[in-house]
């Protein structure tokens, strides 16, 4: 595996928002079946140990499905399940010491909400960013305001690593977005809180197409 | 080096405990002066960037002592620092998957709490384990009643690997721990928490010499 982005389409878990009869494993499993092809295991609460299980599940699961998966934050997890990449926040060990670790094959993600916090994840040696939140989303309202269609395009055009749009994504925004530069769309809720997160997926990815 | 464990008075650090006058830093720098020989970076509500600087400024610290440095649960920053081990708990990666990412020469703590725990940390390739709680303290009020000295030799006994007596831990009882069959002694409060850790750590080496 070389370090190539060959998903646009990059779901991230949060097993609180899902739909009534659905664990995590079957729910990202039907976003696998509606064409997801990227994977970030992110399940704050839980410890270490807890997440273990989980990144196996979810790491035979991708495979079956030729996705990728990366795991947030936990570098030492990541390397545990032979993931693809990690996923790192600003909470996070920096990408150039999780370079370090993880080698030159392994993806690195790295979540940023401004140019100049991409302009620090391609200097640490990062592969993709996240920018965000672009809408308005529960999921994000840490993150502050909605940051609009034109500082993403802002952020796309001024960077050399692929971005991912993230907040607010929905299959009718995903034109906009995708002009504005971006390189795929990262989402949470528009997925995993669906009742039908195949069907979900696979709206987004008709759009794309 | 190799998995020896050259040492018998183990500092797990919690900043909260410091008394006023001190720093992380400074009271390490005074333990270590008192003749500390093993230190285990355990703030716990801290995420990995803000470890990543103190675990550096223990690594010099510490091997600026000829002393060891651990790291809580986080083998990722391990790693990164090139720390001497880990210490995992119940929430973190079980010491099998830490063995597999950290290769045969760094150390592996496991915390335990019963002889069960000990075998397994054992057949999984720790190297050592705390075991406690020994003495009523607060830092251990979430582990449960003390276990007491019988519990503790009852533990010593029956493991084939190292034991370090946690929990309620002062010089005048050094004695006695260690007739039970204990290879050390980790504590937190009696050194961190003390006006003079560097007299306090040299009070516990003294008892053991």
């Amino acid at each position: 595996m070389s370090n190539l982005i060959d998903f646009s389409l990059y779901l991230i878990t949060d097993r609180t928002q899902l739909t009534a009869g659905y664990s995590l494993f079957s729910a990202v499993e039907a976003a696998l079946q509606g064409g997801v092809k990227a994977v970030q295991l992110r399940e704050k609460d839980l410890p270490a140990a807890e997440l273990l299980p989980l990144a196996r599940q979810l790491r035979d699961l991708t495979r079956s499905y030729a996705a990728r998966l990366l795991i947030n934050d936990r570098i030492d997890l990541a390397l545990a399940v032979q993931a693809d990449g990690v996923h790192l926040g600003g909470h996070s060990l920096p990408a150039d010491v999780a370079r370090r670790l993880v080698g030159p094959e392994l993806l690195i993600g790295i979540s940023t909400h401004s140019c100049a916090e991409i302009s620090r994840a391609a200097a640490q040696g990062a592969d993709f960013v996240t920018f965000g939140p672009v809408y308005a989303t529960p999921s994000k309202a840490a993150f502050g305001a909605p940051q609009g269609l034109q500082a993403l395009a802002k952020a796309c055009h001024g960077s050399t690593l692929p971005v991912f749009a993230l907040g607010g994504m929905t299959p009718e925004r995903t034109t906009e977005v995708m002009r504005s530069g971006a390189a795929g769309i990262a989402l949470i809720s528009a997925i995993l809180a669906s009742p039908d997160p195949r069907s979900a997926a696979s709206a987004f990815n008709q759009q794309e197409g």
